[in-house]
């Protein structure tokens, strides 16, 4: 019993930036296994099991897991859109942002990974064994978000921007101290309802991706699965749009909201946005250095 | 730093009432983008990728998100039909009702001009580049509310006032104070649950608009926007039903609520039905008063 | 101003029963208003509007709001099944069953007019104005619940025993204060939950009614509307089993709960199954009382 | 009056581990009623008043139910794979894990004869009177789960793996003290959000079952009720699949969480992932020895 705590406690990871990182890729990796399973079990089953309904579904359940899981150990961004956001108004600091990012669309890749290897056989029988990016077999839409054919470049960066724009100026006053938030612990529950709403109203144009490591981490996956270079030069290389495009997005819908709101509230004399500021992870880290001392 | 933070605070607005317009503005595009960006996504994948289900949800999560954003604010009505009823009952001067309803309308209309451009290059696609507001291709559903085929003016009058009515009448109960209302941290997750059983039950007649800041904010961006006088003109001048029958749908739910409950609680001496009265309002207002002049 | 608080005083109902019966009443009829409302729309729009789920969700949606307008007045009980229920484990007392069914069964005939009224020109489109039982057209399902065909008698009352016995028998932990009951903030939204499950799990035999009153009263209410007799008449004289089998269903369902799980429960030497027992209604009436004294 | 109490004190069972089988045979029975009952409908309606979401919808509120009835009883694991798990983490003593298991086990079988009994005679008329387990009018996957015709052993193996992995490194961090969990109010409904996600997104391959009570109840009954042993033999014995993998999944799935998160954790220095420990249910048996020997 005694080498078994022992053993466990070698076991933990002392470095807080770490644990974040880990904290980051396991909800990353929930959110994807949640929402990608679902666009597989739609496509495979020819929307007989699933519609997108139910992928906005598991997509927000899968928020809502990855919340409670990881936002008092690393906020719980999920999306390198969120916390660049958060960096700017300076609730992160810019050293943790490419950790983040990085542990992000890892956690993304992996759980591709996954869902190819727990739909495989599904994947093989719909597409006859081809992976294809177009065509009434592709199967790319499960792991990654492409635009509509009447889309422009132009079009869907707006799409984008617009989307994820929504999501931040919709996110923030569920959390901000300084206004009417929600309980800690009611947050990602509401969260989920929150984007449920977003992926019906803000997904046909191009897939509602609003996360660039949400659509890269699976598009990385596909190039080495089998799908090749086209997932990333078709429809005229528009990979890049859910990249850049949910950036521009977060920190304009950050910006409304302090604008029209925030900078307005009465006790909003000191700037925080984000309920995970870096005094707040400043304290855990004490906390956390004191007990490992002990 | 410190050069910021005045800069803030010169940003800072210090008129009540203005601060409370742009909540109000703010609360109603939010309810519009989320709400009229689904009925876009429905209209414009040909229902692949929205069916009414998604549309209502889409509402009843901007109302929720709304409701967040504004409720220490402005009291987040959203709706010109709340704003006259809590008027009415003495929880809003009357001074106020006209800003407010003027911003609620303000907030749809802006709202419905960015669903427009996020939804351009698929309403072009969808209606071969016609904006018509007749026939299989008509996109002004998107936007505004408009009656069945089979309803007479005094029908669909009857329609909104019912509908309106049984959305007041199930508002009241979920915030009256004097009764066992829901605690302030779910009553915003609540009414979207409600409003998605009003949606669910009360919108086939005439699009369920319960909100006249709702139907008329996106019906003058149309005019503007190329649908035309039309959008006007249409169903022999059917327009003015959703602007006047929540009115009087709204006062007369109140009233079923205060004839049938509230006036015979036990504590329900002085004769408040809003949870946002204006004498909260008060307190808040010289809060913040001291706080700016500090 | 104190003329109109003094007119107010005079309003007000000082008989505890009868305020009782008017929460009743009203609590039932917005029930009734949301779901058959649905029901209507779902009908008359040939399913485009509304299917089964929104159906579902739309009654309980009305429950939920119900209960947070009536359950501190009368205990929101909105179903002579759970009246009946709570009069034999003692928190009713057997004087107050009658009014309280009346009530319910008045409040679900009121709401089946007003949805007639709200939808009758669109149930004059669908049917051809023939308000028929029978049929393709037929719009008898708007309003009280039928056997599918295949059902007999026997069935059918086994089929609403089941179902009543299960709601029963699924309300009763979450509000059990014995046990580790939902707080009073969340219970009616988690019964509405509850209630959903109930209707996607056991409504396709005979439509899921599991109340008396809410088959009844718009049975009673089309009886004198235009649909005739034939609405007590159809199906072998059908219309009896929804008002005895969920009778005998919630005794038999709040039987299992006692006999497994309730009586086995350490602090549960008195014995309580309701939330809202007689006693505490008795404080609230002397206080009510105490109130007008003053 | 008395001699009722006293009647119902002889009745009380003061075997701790009674009232835990007890508990947990309830739960699950509730659990495969609102699920099998809800695939009834969905099949003998011939999806007309059901959709694979409903019957999600149906096990999620049916889980929530449970818990909500027999958390503070027996901690309301409602599935093997789920009371090993707490045994592997020593928050079951082992010797309960056979009696536990049985109890869900029987739970599910006298569930799916309710559910049988209840939906005879629409069985028979879909059916043509033929209980089948392949074909059109096969009626087994009421009540087990069956793999797609594409899958393999392995493939479903695999499938069930990670599904209950999934789930127990979702239900985890929703219940864990020592990381945010949510509050024990608002768990069990969480919980059954977050398996209507794990239902959205990994039912398609072979049914979601991950669950082996849930899958081996009903089957058991299905041998004894006409369908034969081919429930057992069909798709080359794949019976043992949704035993077995379930098992292995959630312990899979508690490692994950353990690994990456929990004992990184800084106040995780006892370990115990699960929310119903033995000390806590220690303490339970001892107030209530106590309150049987006053």
């Amino acid at each position: 019993e005694k080498r078994m705590e022992s053993g466990k406690r070698s076991l933990r990871i002392r470095n807080v930036l770490l644990r974040q990182c880990l904290s980051e890729f396991l909800c990353s990796f929930i959110v994807i296994m949640f929402g990608c399973a679902a666009l597989a079990q739609m496509k495979t089953s020819r929307g007989a099991k699933g519609q997108p309904m139910s992928v906005n579904m598991a997509f927000s359940a899968g928020i809502m897991v990855a919340m409670y899981l990881g936002r008092d150990i690393s906020g719980a961004h999920l999306n390198p859109a969120l916390s660049l956001s958060f960096c700017v108004v300076g609730s992160l600091s810019w050293s943790k942002l490419l950790p983040y990012c990085l542990s992000q669309v890892l956690g993304a890749y992996v759980a591709s990974a996954l869902v190819f290897l727990m739909y495989y056989e599904a994947i093989m029988d719909f597409s006859g064994g081809v992976l294809a990016v177009y065509g009434p077999n592709e199967t790319a839409s499960i792991f990654a978000t492409y635009p509509s054919s009447f889309m422009s470049h132009r079009g869907s960066f707006l799409d984008q921007v617009v989307a994820t724009g929504m999501m931040m100026l919709s996110y923030l006053p569920l959390a901000d101290p300084q206004n009417s938030p929600a309980s800690r612990d009611l947050l990602p529950l509401l969260v989920g309802v929150m984007f449920l709403g977003v992926s019906c109203s803000m997904s046909s144009n191009c897939g509602g991706g609003v996360n660039p490591a949400r659509d890269l981490g699976p598009r990385l996956f596909m190039l080495f699965a089998g799908w090749g270079t086209e997932v990333f030069t078709c429809y005229n290389y528009w990979f890049w749009v859910p990249i850049v495009a949910p950036m521009l997005g977060a920190l304009l819908g950050s910006g409304v909201y302090a604008l029209f709101i925030h900078w307005h509230l009465p006790g909003a004399g000191q700037d925080d946005l984000s309920p995970e500021n870096e005094d707040s992870t400043a304290v855990n880290t004490q906390s956390n250095t004191s007990d490992y001392q002990r």
